[in-house]
């Protein structure tokens, strides 16, 4: 499955039929086919080093932090304590250098089934890779849903880093999983997960917060501008087993200085609020 | 110079190097060659209608609604009594179809260069061009700069709906641009234009608000989410020379049944405060 073609890589995909974002490439870093998908790191030649699964676009260099800085932040930011912190997935590090970042968080446990995208993003993509080295985390390669049948009321935020629902990612989206989620959660627990784009998935993610609903009292959906992503946004499904809890509304805030030192390119407080924002089209769908 | 091979219509740009946006294509209605740029139209295989000058997506059926709304609702909402309103450009109709919509306005004059644009949006856009339809608008076809310089303070709001600075619309990001945009606004009045997208433009953001910022002391960028421009995104300079308004407050708000009545599709009185909240990346250069 090669979806390079005279020095463009085209993304394909039958979740987003008659439209294709392209990427020209300067060089192809990294190509191989692990236990679970192809993986392809390259240098583009103007979003810097990208990463691809099956031909998806995971994240690219140039616009990778709002989707990082939203899926951690959204979350963590609106538990009054997230000491302890779960990611399912997020094999590039960028979710765990973000969840480094935040004060409160003592404890981060990761879980990644696929090494080959670990040990690529090590090598290729330093940039987000770094969060590996996170002295607050423990990374398990392992299946995530295994993991959390054997820690139950264990973490205060759980953070679901997956690709699409297709491949090896589509048990992420099932009643299941959210029934898991919420064992694996102490009281006020809150979870985030890649969610979609409104203009395409509209009806996968109004399914998919309906089976989150099943196990959450309290159930949004948030958004954020990703240009590499289909339609150049994504969605996030944010939820939290306190049903009192306006999640639009951090608990904790970031100071600008706190901005400044940790880097933080896309999310601030007044971003948080903003991101559950929605067109009626939406709103009209999900609520 | 055609964009179309392969059943697929690629949107390539030296404005955004090394990215390219396709769509597949069903069938082609109208090609020409204006006596100011090459005009597309086609029906899209997934995205409904496309409208493409010089090789640049215009429109789509799909998310044409997103830009014509925000682009005219940031500026008509914001101004307490928005009576006369002129639009320049916009030749497909869509934010005549908008402005119409809003019920203190009494009047719109719109001033379009190609009157090729206009005539095929009318056989090919029914959907946007019903806007010439409306009872309260007068159009012209001509130079919106000459328009301007013969009709000076008399105008609540004006909105630039142009292509991207190249080509015939070059002028329209200019300090001289904003300043005959100032002599044909009645005072306190309130101008939006089109601003490119923040990942891509954020240079010519910032020049173009600098600029405006000579003649206007009340200056902002707000964005919204469009799947087909580039980065999925567009943003509007919105103006007023009132300099204690606050712009990103909507002085009229659409009731929910006003919502339905005039099928609006993305805007409303949050989204219209949401659109001015930005990413740090953002922020830190344009303010």
């Amino acid at each position: 499955m090669d979806r390079i073609r005279n020095g463009w890589f085209s993304e394909l995909s039958e979740l987003w039929p008659g439209q294709c974002f392209s990427l020209e490439v300067k060089e192809v870093l990294y190509k191989d086919k692990s236990k679970y998908q192809d993986v392809l790191i390259f240098e583009s030649k103007n979003n810097g080093r990208v990463l691809a699964l099956d031909g998806i676009i995971q994240c690219t260099q140039k616009d990778e932090f709002s989707y990082q800085e939203m899926i951690t932040f959204l979350p963590l930011c609106s538990h009054p304590n997230p000491e302890n912190v779960l990611i399912v997935g997020g094999g590039d590090g960028g979710v765990a250098r973000e969840v480094d970042k935040h004060p409160l968080v003592k404890r981060c446990v990761q879980v990644e089934i696929d090494d080959k995208v670990v040990e690529s993003s090590k090598q290729y993509l330093p940039f987000m890779a770094k969060g590996f080295t996170s002295p607050k985390l423990t990374l398990h390669i392992g299946d995530g849903f295994e993991y959390m049948k054997q820690h139950t009321s264990e973490f205060d935020v759980i953070i679901t880093d997956s690709s699409d629902p297709i491949g090896p990612a589509v048990n992420l989206f099932t009643e299941s999983y959210y029934k898991l989620l919420k064992q694996a959660l102490r009281p006020n627990g809150i979870v985030s997960s890649q969610m979609g784009t409104m203009w395409t998935d509209l009806p996968q993610i109004k399914q998919t917060m309906n089976n989150c609903r099943k196990h959450f009292p309290n159930v949004r959906y948030a958004t954020s501008s990703v240009p590499s992503y289909p339609d150049g946004q994504i969605g996030y499904l944010v939820a939290s087993l306190d049903a009192s809890l306006d999640l639009t509304k951090p608990s904790f805030k970031f100071t600008q200085e706190q901005i400044t030192e940790h880097n933080l390119r896309y999310y601030n407080d007044e971003i948080h609020s903003a991101a559950y924002v929605l067109p009626n089209f939406v709103k009209k769908e999900l609520y």
